[in-house]
């Protein structure tokens, strides 16, 4: 559905490698879509020049700089300061609606619930995405993904925001370089982007998280060998285990990967929520699964961006020797293990 | 903020005692707050005639013998017929509004939705509460509730729909006659209105269900020494775990009752689900706590209508023997050994 999308970035004033995380996840793991990014304040300068990766991918000033490159979808890559939509950026969606680009946005304030700009894309016949917003129809899960012949793959993690769908987009390539057709259902607003497809699990009606991530994995296994379900949150966090939970048990993974940052060592902003050892963490996670259908962590995905390199390589070391399970740090070096990992568990499983 | 309300409960032909359960439980477990029943089709008789229960609760034919009787609610107790509101019951609404009946629905069709009744709800002053509606604004759970002095239990089962209610309301009385101040926290439309508040946590967005039940016990404690929280679904639900981790994790329980039904072997029309046996179940359910907060099960709460009596009596002890722990079933014999367990654990508990 997503083949041909090309994207404007919207990014304005705040382009940069720490500013723009949902811009700089599409540029990385998407710059074959990826037209411009718009900030006028860089105007004329690259991806690679702001942000240290993107290549060519030009900056431009204006909505028909980005036209002319080849944009079709305006994409809203940062939040808006204060929360609240400026009028300076309704102009602009209406601007872009009426020169027929699709908008895609992941905030909080439903861009299809501004009249201004609904009455305009009923006009043009311009599709508006607001990816926190629930698809209107969901079953409740029942299982029906065990119907499914492709191998599911679930990143799981000791916390939020730790490297589940950042492991998945590296070893994507890998995975389907072996020959394996591999999907990724995208669960998260960024992964959303990258991937032009997903559901925002978080976001759903709570009786419906399973059927959200069952619809996904249905979809998702329909062209592929593999499906990689982008995990959230973490079975034991107290805001959101909730989501991980229903995602668990609504897409049935056959197998885990762990996904963990060694500094860590409780919930972030919860610190009276331990993290328990990563080998009894282990144990929780299949546990967790194991009454639905087992799941075994089959790989270890370390985030040791806050260590050294001597650190970061002994402390992926003792993990490997401690769980007896591949392990890296799939950004900082080879993904391969954990490729390797999942291309045996995906030719082997029983079935 | 209940005290002083009086249901007329509308089951507009459907009174009985299988085919109205919202209007049965308001009906068993608050029978002080039920002014009448509107059927027209059993005007005259009493509730204890048509139910078995309810002793001389009338069942009138019309909303003024309703008012006669001195209500001042309109409760929905029963599912329209198709799914629909009819519009003879849009008229009733309007009627019953117009006479400063608050209204009460637990239907999926908001009845403040619909546009005259919202209108008239507004002219008059009066509240509808639409029970599945979640709140407006609701936080994200955060461990707020280990502030709390009250004591909190929640009632955790092996399946949906097995008496995680039902266990809560039959030893309300037997710890508040012990001098236990003790509070309900409804978590579902129908312990919502027995105790005339609560929050509906399957029917809130999935990031807020922790939240949800956070907020509702907070509430709760205030003029409470002990909290019952109501519990939803099963940690190994196919289709509702996420809902059950999320108020789990939310409302972080200092002990939990098991509620099962020794024939169910496997969760209820997902059979592929098979329900581990119950010692194993008791501590799967300790370890999905224990990160957050640790909460033993402290007693048993068997489901034993489809036994005969012999079996029901050996059952409740076998499980007591195998278990270690106060079992009983609360409806169908005495429910004094778990108000014995939660005011032991109460008393002791270490603060």
């Amino acid at each position: 559905m997503s083949k041909d999308l090309r994207y404007l970035i919207l990014a304005d004033g705040l382009f940069g490698p720490e500013e723009s995380k949902t811009a700089n996840a599409c540029i990385r793991y998407a710059p074959e879509r990826v037209a411009a990014v718009l900030d006028a304040s860089k105007a004329g300068k690259t991806a690679q020049q702001v942000i240290g990766f993107g290549g060519g991918i030009p900056i431009v000033g204006t909505l028909d700089e980005g036209i002319a490159r080849g944009a079709n979808a305006l994409v809203i890559g940062i939040a808006p300061p204060g929360g609240q939509l400026p009028e300076a950026w309704i102009a602009l969606l209406a601007r872009a609606i009426e020169n027929k680009l699709e908008i895609w946005s992941g905030l909080h304030t439903f861009i299809s619930d501004v009249p201004q700009l609904a009455e305009l894309s009923k006009k043009h016949n311009v599709t508006i995405h607001d990816l926190r917003r629930p698809p209107a129809k969901l079953p409740v899960s029942n299982g029906r993904v065990r119907s499914v012949d492709a191998t599911i793959v679930l990143t799981v993690g000791t916390d939020c925001n730790i490297g589940k769908m950042t492991t998945q987009l590296q070893i994507l390539g890998g995975l389907r370089s072996r020959g394996i057709r591999t999907n990724f259902a995208a669960t998260g607003q960024t992964g959303i982007l990258v991937e032009g497809r997903g559901i925002g699990v978080d976001a759903v009606v709570a009786d419906f998280i399973g059927g959200a991530a069952e619809t996904l994995v249905l979809e998702c296994a329909k062209d592929a060998d593999l499906v990689l379900v982008e995990g959230q949150g973490s079975i034991i966090h107290p805001s959101y285990s909730g989501v991980t939970y229903g995602l668990l048990h609504g897409s049935l993974p056959h197998a885990q990967i762990m996904c963990a940052q060694p500094s860590r060592k409780a919930i972030n902003r919860c610190d009276w929520v331990k993290i328990p050892p990563l080998v009894d963490f282990i144990r929780l996670s299949e546990n967790a699964a194991a009454p639905l259908r087992p799941a075994p962590v089959i790989a270890i995905s370390l985030n040791t961006f806050d260590l050294d390199e001597d650190t970061a390589l002994q402390t992926i070391e003792t993990v490997k020797r401690e769980t007896g399970l591949p392990t890296t740090d799939t950004v900082r070096f080879d993904p391969e293990p954990i490729v390797d990992a999942i291309a045996t568990f995906h030719h082997n499983r029983p079935r």
